[in-house]
């Protein structure tokens, strides 16, 4: 392991929310040194060594932070394009920037995922209303388009259930791409938390079952009620996306289950919501298993030994935390300040049996 | 619970070694800020959102420092007299007083023991030769002598064999107030990690077996391997200096398994090295355990969910980082710089089996 970035070496990450909080524990717990990059004050600085207050496109900001780092990683995926040559330009960017690129883009991402076999939504690319007619004849109604970047959590979608919508779907997107994806009759959405080390071991987490609220992740189950062959398809489906990316670090895929076998939605680049369970469920969870992939050390233990039931803690849910607190739960709140509607506050661990 | 401190409130931490680094991040865990306060650089700094480095004579310091906070705790019971007086004018400590006052001094520990009817080994106090001689006539040889205040590690500690061994021994504490221990014969030494809530509630975490190396703590074993009667013993050792000392806040108690039963060997008012297992065997291990406590939550559930062996990485042992990241074992590093000889660096915790 030549690559093993030794204790005292030091991680970038950009993005500090709660996600790059997590991560920076994560690398804290290896002797390892965090460096931020955010512009707005965010959960993560509170957690680590070192914080840059600065905006994307802060070229001097991005240079002193990629020099003063030994590789940067990142929280979330919609990062501006030129800083990031930037940084590439100083340190290794981990997950690479094709993992970047594919992700940042729906159309790009649901083509890469065909072009290796994998099996997405019916989707066709949308830019006005000649497309959307011609997209809304070949995957039909009802669909759901989509800005093709920077959608998280619900955001930057309109529902058609027929073609009568098209109109006021399309000027809900103010003028950006978008794709228009076909509705998939699925029975469960689940998500698989593989993580590929720099030596190209792969190692997932257990598949855990998902349920939305409002379009926001509401709770994962582990174990996902499915069978072991699907079991097995969710990890063979996350092996072969983090080969086909020569990925370095842990990726969060979300699939639906139907008839037909599993379906991509769609595929995070970085630790995911739906993971969250791996920090009371396993020795090793998804941050230190990121970290310890981006840092070129070997992966860790991530085998389950418990069943857990992960359940965000959104805007108001926050203010059970005293009832939380009293009833065995294990609690992982951000440190943010007020909340408000549709906010991540925090989450909640539930140990429903152990293994 | 009306003490109970929301999240976003701040809890001091006098120290900011290890200890004091572990503390902080299972209070950024509960959403809680940590405001640090340390004289030298050191491992916490990185892992606290806010950090004073300055002496505990500089009043300055530590009134800015109470005025910022909503409790204080520490992470090390060697705190000066007066510092703590100028905090308490200004915010609670939690534990309290009574519980450094008790822990500073061993002849005022054993003493406090003895009072409420538990076991040590047999001690007399020592200033001149005149007293060690008589503490010799009163315990015997061989026998240890150790300053009253400000041991740790094996410091400040003299073994005698045999009378003869007194003038030299007695030299070697330059004066300081000493205690003479008689040598106790035992087959085990165990500890018992204790919690008090604000409310009065106790928990305490399964005992584990200690072995040392060069007077340093190397190795901790959950379960002990005593039966269940000496279990229970432990617990209630625990809990009568838990609420003898109207303490809130996780404590820990040294404690010599002989053929007489069980004798306390000394206790330390915070979180203690010997529990460090409970970080990868329990749902809620000792330094949340603590900071629920002295921020008024409500104790969490700290039951024993696997047989773990704690193994302490001192001096160059870090240098086995690579091969045991690759060895499924659980790794915590400080991220110190430079290893020497008797520095903690780190620690493992292997699980050995689950429940």
């Amino acid at each position: 392991m030549t690559d093993m970035l030794q204790p005292g070496a030091t991680i970038g990450i950009l993005g500090g929310g709660q996600l790059g909080r997590m991560l920076a524990v994560a690398a804290a717990r290896l002797g390892l040194h965090v460096h931020i990059f955010e512009p707005a004050s965010a959960p993560a600085a509170e957690t680590a060594a070192r914080v840059t207050h600065a905006s994307y496109d802060d070229a001097d900001a991005l240079r002193a932070f990629a020099q003063s780092v030994d590789v940067v990683t990142y929280e979330f995926e919609n990062i501006p394009t030129a800083a990031l040559d930037l940084i590439e330009s100083i340190c290794p960017i981990r997950p690479g920037r094709r993992a970047l690129a594919t992700s940042q883009d729906r159309l790009v991402e649901k083509t890469f995922l065909n072009s290796i076999g994998l099996h997405t939504a019916p989707f066709a690319p949308v830019t006005d209303i000649a497309s959307l007619n011609a997209a809304i004849a070949a995957v039909g109604t009802p669909a759901i388009l989509k800005t093709c970047r920077m959608g998280y959590d619900g955001k930057g979608q309109a529902r058609l259930k027929s073609p009568d919508d098209a109109a006021a779907a399309l000027a809900s997107m103010n003028g950006a791409p978008a794709v228009l994806e076909g509705f998939i009759d699925f029975s469960a959405e689940i998500s698989i938390i593989g993580a590929r080390g720099i030596d190209g071991a792969i190692a997932c987490f257990d598949p855990g079952e998902n349920v939305h609220r409002d379009g926001i992740l509401h709770t994962t189950t582990v174990p996902a009620k499915i069978g072991p062959s699907l079991r097995s398809d969710a990890v063979l489906i996350a092996a072969r996306i983090l080969n086909a990316l020569d990925y370095v670090g842990v990726l969060g895929v979300e699939l639906f289950v139907t008839p037909g076998g599993l379906i991509v939605n769609e595929i995070a680049p970085r630790v995911h919501n739906s993971g969250h369970w791996t920090q009371n469920g396993c020795l090793v969870d998804q941050f230190e298993q990121h970290i310890r992939a981006v840092a070129g050390w070997p992966l860790g233990d991530g085998s389950r030994y418990a069943d857990v039931v992960m359940e965000n803690l959104i805007g108001d849910d926050v203010l059970r935390v005293p009832e939380l607190a009293r009833s065995g739960v294990a609690l992982h709140l951000y440190g943010k300040g007020a909340p408000r509607p549709g906010r991540k506050m925090g989450h909640i661990n539930r140990v429903t049996s152990r293994q």
